[in-house]
């Protein structure tokens, strides 16, 4: 048995038509959808990230606005800035790029960013309006699970689904998206104890861990349904998962890839969060 | 075999006593914690139910103010009462009291609780700041739950703890605060399939549901301890919690009584937030 390999890229390519064809409509009334991104790190794999992003964003019609506040950037210079853009009318999406310089204290800043236009969920505000079901975003990379689950046509309502990692980026988030679709949601985690006792019984097992071939075959159930959001860079420089693939995919029915899964449609949905902001923007901006 | 009752009477007369301690001091100088609690409803029950509330503020040496605003508050009037307590210096604790009259969004007035004074944990904003591990004050009933495995030496640490139901009032935060304390945590609700696949395997059941009974012995591993949330009112006016306490008592080895286990503990909490609030905004202001 060799479980099918879920790759996101078919999805990513429908979600970034909707957010292309999104942005062309709000470009046609004249309000092009701006998604600012603030960096203030040199570390190479961020700045080659964030001018993917830049790409991506441009080949669906957004403007993309990068503030290189540069490695030495103090708390109150990036405060400054990311109170500047959650004012600036013309900015609909505004993402904090982590990592900041050492004593920034991330906690203080995400909370600048305004609501309407924290397209990845940064802002504390956001987790707990997803918690209580008011209107938010969601991180991008715990919507992109849910979406792949649903493009795949992997039922959750009823069934027993396990999160192993309770990151505020992740694991917290992805459990509330995965409570609203009516699972039952186990969140396990570095010190919870053996994972076996709890992915043994699972029907989708999420593993956000970020820790290279933390989840074995032997943890699983046969046709268990497993999405690996981990990205992790081994010494050789090649990118690996959480999940050891080679064993997971001798029990599982179907197995995320990395790369090519959880990560690819993670990018296509902060585009199409910031044509959502711009949307909802320029239609509070018509009704009030 | 029967379980032990683990009473939160003794408990919550400790928290009480803290509170007491904590407004003597701060009376001392010259800043006696007030809490208001703001009303909008008719029923007799919730009328009582804040009346105890002010009883045991008086007890615990802090100024109770009710709101009283009238069944047919427009949720205007009850915005600007919400804004204006939470402007007022004088005002150390918050609580919106439900229920509000029929239209008036709750939703939306719960984020006016300055979160600082939000004792209750009602604000959206505090839910969050607790899942990304910034303060926050959880809801009573959440903090009361971790409050009593405390004071009763029950651990979760690298143990299997169960939550039945997904309220943002409950459910939510305290799935929040026992990850906190590095438990399992598996969270159950109406729609999550049948309940014992998942109690069978607790160390810990929390039962937050809002039905009479839900909870069995059959549903239950022999020596799990058991913390009843519910609070139901029967026809004949007795008080039950969601777990069937009879059959329970032959499996578990310990359960919360109803009446006189969490809910007890939970009032306390209120007064306690109110001290700690008054606390930080007294420091606040000679700081800064």
């Amino acid at each position: 048995m060799s479980a099918t390999l879920l790759s996101g890229k078919a999805l990513a390519e429908r979600i970034r038509e909707r957010a292309r064809g999104g942005a062309l409509s709000l470009t046609e009334t004249g309000s092009r959808p701006t998604l600012a991104v603030v960096v203030a790190t040199d570390d190479g794999s961020t700045l080659w990230y964030v001018r993917s992003i830049e790409r991506a964003a441009g080949n669906a019609g957004i403007d993309c606005r990068i503030v290189h506040l540069g490695p030495d950037a103090s708390e109150a210079a990036l405060a400054t800035v990311l109170e500047d853009l959650s004012a600036e009318p013309a900015v609909n999406g505004i993402i904090l790029q982590t990592p900041l310089p050492p004593g920034v204290r991330t906690d203080a800043l995400v909370g600048l960013i305004a609501p309407e236009k924290d397209v990845d969920g940064a802002n504390p505000l956001s987790l707990g309006r997803l918690a209580v079901g008011q209107p938010a975003f969601a991180p991008a990379t715990a919507r992109a699970v849910v979406e792949l689950l649903d493009h795949f046509d992997v039922p959750v309502a009823g069934r027993d689904v396990v999160v192993i990692g309770r990151s505020a980026v992740v694991g917290k988030p992805l459990s509330l998206l995965l409570l609203e679709r009516d699972a039952a949601v186990t969140i396990c985690h570095s010190r919870s104890g053996p994972l076996e006792k709890h992915t043994k019984a699972a029907d989708v097992v999420v593993v956000a861990a970020g820790r290279a071939g933390l989840l074995t075959g032997s943890h699983l159930s046969p046709g268990a349904v497993v999405l690996d959001v981990g990205t992790n860079v081994l010494p050789d420089g090649s990118l690996v998962g959480d999940a050891d693939a080679d064993s997971v995919r001798e029990v599982a029915s179907a197995l995320t890839p990395v790369p090519g899964g959880v990560g690819s449609v993670t990018t296509a949905l902060l585009l199409l969060h910031t044509v959502e902001a711009a949307r909802e923007q320029s239609a509070s901006l018509v009704s009030g």
